[in-house]
């Protein structure tokens, strides 16, 4: 079945996370395409013991203090290396970068300044830094292969080819709360809201998905990873998340990529590009089931952090480093039950309101940007009473 | 906006035809891309005298008797050459057959003779002698683009590579008696029958799509141009007629091309393949308007000529010729009021069960069996009372 007579080497950053355990779903279901030559993972210390033990990676990253003494290997099959020099492997065929949020920059700098092809599951760095990214990914002879479900259904519907794009169509499920009325939405419980209705993911991602504000960074995302003005990405609410997204070409015919929402098929797409490898453990679309596709606009009121979004990305600078850290450090407050889901969208607000841009920043101005941003939301909310 | 420097010479064979017509409008909306060097048409005499005075093709061929007077150039401008000579046209980049049914064969075996670049209209010419064409285009190096907007929809998503398909998504509108009983069908006239709900299309494939005969014909087209076995290939009933048809790859993805029914736009990429031309006059979707998108499997008890052709298109040999030959004329007596829409099924089937078939037949047994064929029903017509 392996045409090509290689085994690709992976390593995975974030492998103990949603995106990072369907990596390993794919690579177990082919053993003879792909190799875990590394894996990283931060807090679930026990879950990368027992990947460690099933792949037996050359390479680990452990974020945890207590790493060592818990998983070093009694015969040294594996030696522990720093994060950066990780995503660097000079050995690994692919990086796939599944550390969600915006930790997930530095190594995807060190991946991309190594020339690597990046099988990316992490939004906000590019979103972040998506201007500096593109440039030394040409400079570095780089590659990003898009993982996000939106992202990976517009690249095949590209494929490879970036020409004659006249529109992007970026479907969103819309949430849990699709339809509630603002005042609706100030009483949401942290239950509710992660509770989605069509995808199976990390707590963060679920909170972003019912505030929209992922939909926003994924408008950014999209942005760089196609290199699409803002005015050319639409996004369409479609509640049965089959139709991922669509590209609308100069002669005004439409490609869309469709199927059930389920990760693993853009992640295997990702690792097998150019091929399409047959897996029995991918769902089919059942068309006596799947009869119905709806599709609305978004209500920018209900859910103000899409235009937020969208409009930090128009700004560019610094900003998008404050949309993706005033948005982390809020869902947090959330999650933690400390402020409101109405809030998510205030505290963001504030912040881009409250910062000082920097035009083309360097990477060094985006962090310093996103550490001010979590300050600002986390000092707003000391003064105020919990709710 | 000629990327390549070069204006196309087009010959149309059936310009005053629905799809000669619209491909004509595409050659009017991009004079310095595509130049018209030969016409052929048949009866529309008028028609095609002032295609001859607005495009100054070089060569014409009319079928009709009075042709010669009618319009011959006062200034010698074009010369009349038989319709075989025209198809076949060494100057000519690109043979348009948008003649419609069996007539379409000869011509097109021409053309692919001749090797050259066929925007192929007609599909009966592949389904009658499918093997046979393809045989011919490998030896040739003929090209085949087709314009059915099915099938059109279907080569886009694949963009030119025919690997990793598990299975093509044929969309069909359902015609005008989509969710009628038999016994309903029975009693519809002509005028309901020539009413489509979502395509402006000639005489005969309105009826055929109003019978399925025209999807079942489509199965067989796609086999043969995809090179896709017949088990792999599903008919979807989707009433909107947006998504015009769908691939699923190997790995359970699925890619769709969407649009307003509209001939121009298959039409148009054919002609400016690979590229894609901004073109004002062709719609774009409006999401606003377009909410909902729905699907269905196909009726087979109520349009018994969807199951008729996919089982002549699997038993082969001489069975398709047989299947377009005497839906032609079926339709033929359907529309001059001699039988009813529900003979048009009846006929074709029972052609079908009384034709010997021959298998590997040649282009002369195939011509043989759609005369055959055409004789066949004529007859049972005759000792039976009018409607």
């Amino acid at each position: 079945m392996n045409m090509t007579g290689h085994t690709k080497k992976l390593i995975i950053l974030g492998s103990t996370g949603s995106i990072g355990r369907q990596t390993l779903e794919i690579v177990r279901a082919f053993p003879e395409r792909f190799q875990i030559l590394g894996l990283a993972a931060g807090r679930n210390t026990d879950l990368l013991a027992s990947q460690i033990s099933e792949f037996r990676p050359r390479f680990v990253y452990c974020s945890s203090a207590d790493s060592k003494e818990k998983y070093i290997s009694p015969d040294g099959g594996y030696r522990m290396i720093p994060l950066a020099e990780l995503a660097a492997t000079p050995e690994a065929d692919m990086i796939v970068i599944a550390i969600s949020g915006t930790e997930g920059l530095t190594p995807t700098m060190s991946a991309v300044r190594a020339g690597k092809r990046i099988v990316l599951a992490n939004k906000e760095s590019l979103v972040m830094a998506g201007e500096t990214i593109n440039r030394e990914v040409k400079r570095n002879k780089a590659q990003i292969l898009p993982v996000d479900s939106e992202h990976s259904a517009i690249w095949q519907c590209l494929e490879g080819k970036k020409q004659d794009i006249a529109r992007i169509i970026l479907t969103a499920s819309g949430g849990p709360f699709r339809g509630y009325l603002p005042a609706q939405m100030a009483k949401v419980t942290v239950e509710q809201a992660l509770r989605h209705p069509s995808w199976q993911m990390g707590k963060k991602v679920t909170i972003d998905s019912a505030t929209l504000l992922n939909k926003g960074l994924e408008v950014i995302e999209a942005h760089w990873l196609f290199n699409v003005p803002f005015g050319d990405i639409t996004v369409l609410i479609h509640p049965q998340s089959i139709v991922h997204s669509m590209v609308e070409f100069a002669d005004g015919a439409i490609k869309a990529q469709l199927g059930y929402p389920d990760m693993r098929l853009p992640i295997q797409y990702a690792l097998s590009y150019p091929e399409r490898l047959p897996n029995p453990e991918l769902p089919r679309l059942n068309w006596h089931q799947t009869r119905n596709l709806t599709f609305e606009p978004p209500d920018f009121e209900a859910f103000p952090c899409l235009g937020l979004a969208i409009e930090a990305g128009r700004k560019g600078g610094t900003y998008p480093a404050v949309l993706c850290s005033a948005g982390e450090a809020a869902v947090e407050l959330f999650l933690s039950g400390r402020i409101r889901f109405t809030d998510i969208a205030r505290f963001v607000e504030q912040a881009l309101e409250q910062h000082q841009t920097t035009s083309n920043p360097t990477l060094e101005e985006i962090t310093s940007a996103a550490a001010w941003a979590r300050g600002a939301v986390t000092k707003s909310t000391s003064g105020e009473h919990q709710c």
